[in-house]
């Protein structure tokens, strides 16, 4: 088992949507946060990582269970942990608990170390896992087999400037939003994701426009993230209805 | 003198743009939180006020100098306090310190209560302000005139779902969003702004689009936010370069 970090928050406001759910992409953002404030504490920052080994750490896959989305000035805490590493692939989970200590939300993200220059990704150092106390495990977790799209339902998005990191790349939380925005306030105000799966394929580059697509069947659907006749991710949810829970 | 309020934090790296400073809608969101903080505090919390007045705080205007934008990872202390108050507005200040202690942004914001079913402008209730001892005083904070654009140069975004907030309305920073957006990644990558003064005119309606337009001149830009024929928001920006402090 690795060392566990949490935090504790109340949801804000301008983390709210119409229905006073927290916004899905300010989850990713928030456990990045958490994950980024136990690097710290174990004195293995990304600013450590980079400096020191010209490495910066990206995610590959997500992997997400919602019971129920934490609501506007509930209280909840965020815990997570470094599961398992192997040659490439290191694995952590973020757990969001209510105040009651129900899990609500469980995501298990898949992280990859990419060196700076060269963007090609890096095996696993030891030395920079070592202080979280995961275990070595050749076990890979494979997401799903993510569908081509035949009938599409598309839209098109700018890529902003806000939209970009100070490496100049793109957040992961953006590409969340991207397939989530597409499918319209109508969907989004009756449904919430009971499962995601959400695999990034190739960075989107600053500047110019991305395409959203998705196909929806019944409460399960399919997306895929384009630009440049490229995939820049790929993601599979299934949906919830709010009121028949 | 109203109390002041105050919030001490790190900038986390998602609030920070490919330059390392803090993206200016954050800036407006956090300040939020925290004149948030403060009236859950004092017993007068939105929540209260909604359910005891069927009131809610609106903006009306944002006064903002920079000296310079806070960075990733900088700690810095926001602090609040409610200036004076007149028949219908409410003036507060927010300014945000670095660790030194050294002012680095000031905003003073333009608050008014509105009747939530006749979407109307309410006088200041007293018992509302009584907590924030802020001071009664006539005279009026006027922000600048807003030039017409003659020759502007226009985009258009979507309104999108998670622009909303609880209440279904576009959250106040997001026309800081579209208003900084519309300069491009060079301009912004370059310049950053001195002086701010942004007018909310008419609320944008959920869906569809608006249209974000400006005009520079030299180190100065004119603003509008339009949709469906009608000014939602004027802004008026002094700007500075990055590299010439």
């Amino acid at each position: 088992m690795g060392l566990t970090y949490q935090m504790k928050m109340k949801i804000p406001f301008d983390m709210a949507d119409m229905n006073g759910h927290i916004k899905l992409p300010d989850v990713i953002l928030l456990s990045l946060q958490v994950s980024g404030m136990q690097s710290i504490n174990l004195g293995v920052s990304d600013k450590d990582v980079l400096e020191q080994y010209n490495l910066v750490w990206i995610i590959t896959d997500y992997d997400i269970d919602v019971v129920r989305l934490p609501q506007f000035a509930e209280e909840i805490t965020i815990e997570t942990e470094a599961l398992t590493y192997n040659r490439l692939f290191c694995y952590r989970r973020f757990t969001i608990y209510d105040e009651a200590g129900q899990e609500i939300i469980r995501m298990v993200a898949t992280f990859v170390l990419m060196d700076r220059d060269s963007r090609k990704v890096h095996p696993v150092e030891p030395e920079i896992v070592a202080p979280y106390q995961s275990e070595f495990s050749k076990k890979l977790l494979r997401g799903p087999k993510y569908a081509d799209l035949e009938e599409a339902i598309s839209k098109d998005y700018h890529v902003r400037f806000y939209d970009l990191d100070m490496n100049g790349h793109v957040n992961n939380s953006k590409y969340l939003d991207w397939v989530f925005e597409v499918m319209g306030a109508d969907f989004l105000t009756n449904h919430i994701p009971k499962k995601i799966n959400l695999k990034y394929v190739k960075e989107v580059r600053p500047g110019g426009m991305i395409t959203s697509s998705y196909e929806l069947n019944q409460l399960e659907s399919n997306h895929q993230v384009t630009s440049d006749g490229d995939i820049n991710a790929q993601a599979k949810i299934i949906w919830q209805e709010i009121n028949t829970d």
